[in-house]
């Protein structure tokens, strides 16, 4: 059986149904084109696509973007350097890329962050009916530090921001991968009662200044940033278990990326 | 002569001309308020607010919001604690907050820009058309490594986050505090043909990818990320030297505050 980049689009979007507006479209590629290898990632950067596109791969599905800002508008590039070249890489090449972002983050539960669990080994703590919302047993004791140490084992990371008390006993914190802005953030805390918020990224104004404040008045808040790919990159690898589960015949591979940025 | 609100704030819009709309209002206070007392500072933290009303300070003149988001819009956090308890020492204090932000970055040269560029000892280097680029005399030889260095001494931080070749030689650079947004910085890469672009804040998603895949491609293209505050703070010490000069009977004081977040 012939497996086109429309049925694979269709697998991915049928939990959630047709999203009107979304950001999740096909950048580039044609839907009736067949497809018998695909390569899943957090980012189609240029590097992701040219090794998808030397090893075969007919579609890359694609948490992010690929030109740079959310909705992929390219009008305000055209001419520049780096636009061009990578358009002229997938354009040449053929692959189609779709972005999969608005519809694995409303599968029930959100796709990026069952990932993002099983990778911490955190699924014991979430709650079933809220999954971004966890609690630690009464028999193990948590402060932010030793959550910190746990996160940079698990995701292989060297640091992350903290504001807050390092030593602060945590019984109920969440968890929100990725950027979803600084109102969900803030009332995650207030609605949810939690000690400690684990985001991707931050405004430096808006979660990480709440939580100041919050610490200077002597209440028990914290943040933790892990950076954003950090907190989602894993979470993608719901979507390879998914697709090779429904769809067999299909190669499927993850493509993991170094970071962006290095510290120095 | 007893100095008001309002004659402080005339000085401060008094470069540009009234602007509409703009984030920069009064946030707490009267206009008829007398002013013996201000303090300038980048944000109008709780700490802060505390500082200024314990050393009696009549008017904090803050860069960044007081509420943690850029419009200052206080509905949404009804009810919230950290809200409620800051609302409260403001109004008890009877203390007038006014944001300068908009203006600030609107004076000709950017107020912000012009404090920076001292702070860095860059002013030498800037174009004076246009003073976010910079160029290295021929006589001198700077990497991005090297350039790394000189800010985290001036601007006394630990660290800073870099995409692309830290040996990479850097002839033209941006100079862009703040968090101007994806497109502002790169379109300063592409109109400008600098080298390295200096930035307070990125979304990860934006500048950090445009660069990583510029140096993909092999396109000798750098980015350096300070961090927001530290890439703006200094540059409200201009406001400091503006009302002293313009008012030199206030007491005319500026508030640094620690970073919001630590890196562990």
């Amino acid at each position: 059986m012939i497996i086109t980049v429309q049925m694979v689009l269709n697998r991915l979007i049928e939990p959630v149904g047709h999203l009107e507006p979304t950001v999740d479209t096909l950048k580039s590629g044609r839907l009736n084109a067949e497809v018998r290898k695909v390569a899943v990632t957090f980012m189609a950067t240029y590097a992701v696509i040219k090794q998808a596109v030397e090893s075969g791969v007919d579609l890359i599905i694609t948490h992010e973007p690929t030109y740079y800002n959310h909705k992929d508008e390219v009008e305000w590039l055209a001419g520049d350097p780096v636009y061009e070249r990578k358009r002229m890489l997938i354009e040449e090449s053929g692959i189609s890329i779709f972005r999969l972002h608005d519809y694995v983050h409303k599968y029930k539960p959100d796709g990026i962050l069952v990932g993002m669990l099983k990778k911490l080994k955190w699924e014991a703590y979430a709650n079933p009916e809220k999954m971004n919302l966890l609690t630690i047993p009464s028999d193990e004791q948590h402060t932010v530090r030793t959550i910190v140490t746990h996160l940079k084992n698990k995701l292989d990371i060297d640091s992350v921001l903290v504001a807050g008390d390092p030593e602060m006993p945590v019984r109920r914190f969440g968890l929100m991968p990725g950027a979803s802005g600084g109102r969900s953030h803030i009332k995650c805390f207030e609605s949810k009662n939690i000690d400690l918020l684990i985001v991707g990224e931050t405004n430096e104004w808006e979660t990480n200044e709440y939580v100041r404040d919050a610490m200077d008045m002597g209440l028990s808040k914290a943040l933790i940033i892990t950076g954003h790919q950090n907190s989602e990159e894993a979470g993608m690898l719901t979507v390879v278990e998914m697709m090779r589960e429904a769809l067999p015949d299909l190669q499927v591979d993850f493509i993991a990326s170094p970071l962006a940025v290095k510290r120095i």
